[in-house]
């Protein structure tokens, strides 16, 4: 009823072959009968993923990339998807003991290039030997090697204190939404729309989160509608530390707050807290220089069912071509294949990302900024439709900034 | 991310024999594949599960209760099963067409005394007809009975109709926790203590709920912690429509609030919104009259995984204890199952029930005044064993007129 969300978990890459010992690797760390496999097989793109707890890390998610050991066309495919896999998860677990073919080694190639936390597994220890040549190069790599057996248990204790040796040093979790803006004591006020489509009796994710964070901030949270802003303002007999609003009402509470309340958008704290705040700030600034032809890609990690007037899909779309008035080519990628090239864009336009990790969010930024291509975000973009950025950058000066100098 | 919890769902009874076609029912009426199966056969004792979407009802939940057609021993203790979940859901489908063995008519009787809303629907009627006394027996019971085939989909829009009709006349839907007491603009404060070993980033489900409901009034929502009430008191210009805090909290609370301001829990409005608050506020005053030796129920449907200090499990317990210096003898039933006797207890205190339907609740109760014996709930005994049961009964004024009379 209470679980930890999959964007709070860390998330924990499995690589290796088939019969490396895999699944009862996890099950031994985590003393549960986890069964990572896929329940509809062929029909899924995406890696089989599985929630579960892992003492004393707490709750994480493991994902298997089946089929570093594939051959041909399709395991190439595979192995490329293993590669990309390894761009964000935030501790990779290669694991050797199966029958390897060599992708292990690019795995830990490129791991070391793309800094992403890895232990090497010998498994199945009491089994068999590593190849002779897997071993050397796992040695020679500088990255930690701890030896296991799923069986008997050997080594289990050992992995998991360098797991959480390695997580603690080499992770980049999530910041806050709205916590890190507020002390004890601090009145905020949430503005959040309810749709009336929405499923009764929920609010969606970040909305609670915010609430959350607050509280364990000991603030005092104040959530309304848009339509009560104004006199929730004159409720209180001093003004609120700042104003946290839906992106979509973004307009209208600005016009119902005075300049000198600070006010910020939900998806532009997860601009702050997924991701960088300040490059998403400065790739905003190319909204500005949109001529016609430019091709545009939107980016929405989550695979949701597209909603009659889904953000993503259907309103930034839109919002975009009705004010600009330019003839645009907007592409659309859902789940968490991130084109490699994309370079034909003049500009990235990322959903916020609260089903995925930071790591994650950071790796398609680097991709992006690698290949000279502007990224910013769901609402820092309609923020800028709007014509309300600089007001809402105003919680994060060194971004307003950012911006700033790149409009020029 | 945001799916409608299970406790707002209504809930779908299956009942039949195995071969009755009862899964490719489901499957035809929700335009899925829908495998109504236990994950672990034998491994549990309550009836399986399947949340779905039901066009046009909306989110529902499917319950199978395989085995009406068992034999011998087993087979009894699954029909005495069958018999206890038809005294909950809010609709039965009674499917024939498969080796009907008695058992059917036994459901149709007991679902007409209790009152369940029942369809009972002639399945695959392209392949069999159904045992001719049984027929008959549907026919004279009065109940609707509908003709399908899951098979061709003959029938199925005619079931999906009487599925509305049932549901709109029949049901005991669940009232709102907090929504009932609001109005558009007024300010209400929402007290909700955060456990440091809660899960990161969430709120618990009833907390939700209300935060929800008020802003669907178009109410301004304030929620704060328990050390801030007095701080936001003094914060607003004029003082909230009422306070709402946790159960566990209620002392301080009452404490920091004048008695001018109406206070609530969400426990006690858990009473109203989830079963019937006038009964449970009578059956608290049976605290008052405890004795030595006295057994006392505690029933929890939810069968969490108990927490180091599980409110039900260990702290009411030791309240109990405490407060009235009493030799008692506590037993706690968890999950769906409930005492078949429960005259042996001087009082039943039932869990807030919010993973479960108001029918459900509502049925507990019915069986508890049935036997004579009073039940309330953790909320109401929490705020008796605190001395403050007539204040957060305020709000509820027949509730309060009701515990002032049990109690003398």
């Amino acid at each position: 009823m209470i679980d930890t969300p999959k964007g709070l978990r860390l998330h924990i890459g499995l690589f290796g072959a088939r019969n490396a010992g895999k699944s009862s690797l996890a099950n031994a760390l985590t003393g549960q009968q986890i069964s990572i496999v896929s329940n509809v097989a062929g029909t899924t793109t995406d890696p089989v993923e599985k929630a579960c707890e892992l003492a004393p890390v707490g709750p994480v998610v493991f994902i298997d990339t089946a089929g570093v050991d594939d051959v041909g066309e399709l395991g190439a495919a595979r192995v490329r998807r293993s590669l990309s896999v390894l761009e964000w998860v935030d501790l990779a677990l290669i694991v050797l003991g199966g029958d390897e073919v060599g992708a292990e080694a690019e795995l830990i190639r490129r791991a070391k290039t793309l800094g992403t936390p890895v232990i090497i597994v010998i498994n199945q220890c009491d089994r068999r030997k590593p190849d002779a040549e897997m071993l050397a190069a796992a040695n020679a790599s500088g990255l930690p090697v701890v030896t296991t057996s799923a069986a008997t248990g050997e080594g289990i204790e050992d992995l998991r204190a360098e797991i959480v040796r390695v997580l603690k040093d080499g992770t980049e979790p999530d910041r806050l939404i709205a916590g890190d803006l507020a002390k004890a004591g601090d009145t905020i006020i949430l503005v959040t729309p309810i749709d009336t489509g929405a499923p009764k009796g929920r609010l969606i994710l970040p909305q609670v989160q915010a609430i959350r964070e607050l509280l364990d901030a000991h603030a005092k949270v104040v959530v309304v509608q848009e339509d009560r802003v104004a006199e929730m303002l004159g409720e209180l007999k001093n003004p609120p530390k700042f104003i946290m609003c839906d992106s979509q009402v973004v307009e209208a509470v600005a016009a119902a707050t005075p300049e000198s309340i600070p006010l910020t958008t939900f998806s532009v704290q997860m601009a702050y807290a997924k991701c960088d705040i300040e490059t998403l700030a400065e790739g905003t600034a190319a909204l500005t220089r949109l001529k016609d032809g430019d091709r545009i890609l939107i980016a929405e990690t989550c695979s949701h069912h597209p909603q009659k007037d889904d953000i993503g899909r259907v309103k930034i779309p839109r919002w975009l071509r009705q004010k600009t008035g330019l003839d645009l080519r907007i592409d659309v990628a859902v789940g968490k294949d991130f084109p490699e090239d994309l370079t034909p864009y003049a500009v990235v336009i990322q959903c916020g990302g609260c089903v995925v990790t930071r790591r994650h969010m950071l790796m398609r930024l680097r991709a992006a900024r690698a290949q000279g291509v502007p990224m910013t975000n769901y609402g820092l973009t309609i923020c800028h439709l709007q014509g309300v950025i600089e007001r809402v950058l105003g919680c994060h000066p060194e971004a307003l900034a950012a911006y700033r100098r790149a409009r020029g």
